[in-house]
């Protein structure tokens, strides 16, 4: 038994800092000490009570994150302790209707670790070893501990095929928006990214990104004139605003793409006659595929993707209170927990 | 100079049957004799005086059409009179971006012609040649005034590129569901069709399709049961109507796509959260491209779609009044309109 420090969510607005006990990795399993733990939107959603319904209190959250295995389980072959590993944080069933058609990460009853069950905001953490995907030994924890949400870019891009030449308009630039445009730009994508936040377009300036400020410009109109009235080929919604879902739209030229990426627990109002009389698409996106990871963790390691450009901050476990009020009130990009 | 007869649409609810003078075809253009011609749900708008703001009047309405060449103008090669002819009522500027893209069909300025330009409402109608698409000499004309909206249903399959052996479920039994029913059937698709009215339910069933009525069982629930709980591959949303979207999104299993085919003038509320969570894509579709039309002349001459079952009643030009207060009351499949 070892003695470590964890974060638990125990009900809206509350977390609590304190020891837990940790059992040995069982069969299959691997035990890591968590480096660096990113709090996302989601995990806002949590810590508002939004997700009470689903989330079992007290809960350990986190899923964005890096760190090296201490323990490895009986019959695990290819890990050792000290090896530098993320998580991609899904455990599926294998047999509902999704899994059978090949789409794991959609599965009908996933488990979503860090949502589902206990998450990495701890100083051990107990996973199936198949859940571990490999970093590279020169790659910074705290750089990799961005390559879960880079994994969400990723598969949002390749949902899109965003193609070479095209041009897209992201809307909304928290961190998933910024990486969007980031992975749109390395497939030879042109990008615009539209977002309010002053702060958030100064990190995606830095970045290398073209920002247009909504409450400034209409953004359908900048789009036209920037397109010569032909409209963009690929949009994505990551605002999660109503005013997105237009905007995403309005955008599009013929056979444009919309990819929704954002999360709208309620229904939107949409202009269907625009998807008849343009022949646009949207599609949905939701996590990523192991092959989306991986391909993370090169974007990250390689620098395409200069991930340490979107930390706004490092916080100890302790602080991670002070963190999730930090990014509720905005005009901040990633916050980081380091559990060492 | 010939004179002959047409009908025009003056203003809302009233349409008049008389002489118009005819010239010759001009260069490149062609003289036909319209044989029959459909009457479809965007001539009953008009005649509700809803396009009023688009539609001219006096105003030939009429895009869905057989005939035979009559005089052939100065140029047009291929074609002599006599020919068996329908045409693809489309012309476009060619350069607008959806041109240069290749999408000529959603010209940013298309010309439809039947609604911007004179229609086939008459004895005597001059078209460009190369709108022409050949009908073979043993196709009945009758049943060849039902190409055009086989072309429609051909061109929505493809977008939503149905496959051997998916479950397709089609939202609204008019003829352009109907079609996409026998169509989607034809590519192996299994198909079930919502429909509330019994007379077009009875019609389907007539051409081998699988009905189901939204007034006595809860759509998504039979498609559950059907499918065994993982959802259709694909809908096709033709009502027009908001609870049709609904329906087709809630059918939808993981992946699923949704072909939007209605013209919904006004926005609707969509469930956005379903397209994340199961990564649906919903792509719009708009008329036809000339492989459609094509595809559409094989399917109804080699009887795949058994064009005849779909016509309800055929009236001469001065019966077209009637016509359309027939379509209008409903429980009513395809209507044609005899020109000689």
């Amino acid at each position: 038994m070892t003695t470590a420090v964890a974060v638990r969510y125990l009900a809206a607005r509350t977390l609590e800092t304190g020891p837990a006990v940790t059992a040995p990795p069982g069969p299959g399993e691997v035990e890591i000490a968590p480096a660096f733990v990113g709090i996302c939107g989601t995990d806002l959603h949590i810590f508002h009570g939004s997700m009470d319904a689903r989330v079992k209190a007290p809960a350990v959250l986190g899923h964005e994150m890096s760190g090296r295995i201490t323990q490895v389980g009986a019959g695990v072959t290819g890990w050792r302790p000290g090896d530098p590993v993320t998580v991609m944080p899904l455990r599926w069933d294998g047999d509902c209707p999704a899994c059978v058609a090949g789409h794991r990460h959609i599965c009908h009853h996933l488990n979503f670790i860090g949502i589902d069950s206990p998450g990495a905001m701890q100083q051990r953490w107990t996973v199936p070893a198949d859940t571990l995907v490999r970093l590279p030994d020169a790659l910074a924890l705290d750089r990799a501990a961005l390559v879960e949400p880079v994994a969400v870019a990723v598969h949002d891009v390749g949902r899109a095929a965003v193609r070479d030449g095209e041009r897209v308009v992201v809307v909304g630039g928290g961190p998933i928006g910024v990486l969007i445009g980031l992975v749109a730009k390395s497939r030879g994508a042109d990008v615009r990214l539209a977002e309010i936040s002053g702060y958030r377009r100064s990190v995606a300036e830095r970045l290398g990104l073209s920002t247009w400020n909504p409450a400034d410009d209409d953004i359908a109109e900048l789009t036209d004139a920037w397109t010569g009235g032909a409209g963009a080929d690929v949009s994505f919604e990551v605002s999660g605003a109503a005013g997105g879902v237009t905007t995403a739209v309005d955008v599009l030229g013929v056979r444009g793409r919309l990819c929704l990426v954002a999360i709208h627990p309620q229904p939107r109002e949409i202009n269907l006659h625009r998807f008849f009389w343009r022949e646009l698409t949207l599609v949905g996106a939701r996590l990523y595929e192991r092959a989306d990871f991986e391909q993370a963790v090169a974007l990250v390691a390689g620098g395409t993707v200069p991930a340490e450009l979107l930390i706004s901050k490092i916080v100890p476990l302790a602080g991670s209170a002070v963190a999730f009020e930090t990014l509720e009130r905005g005009d901040v990009m990633k916050i980081l927990v380091e559990c060492v």
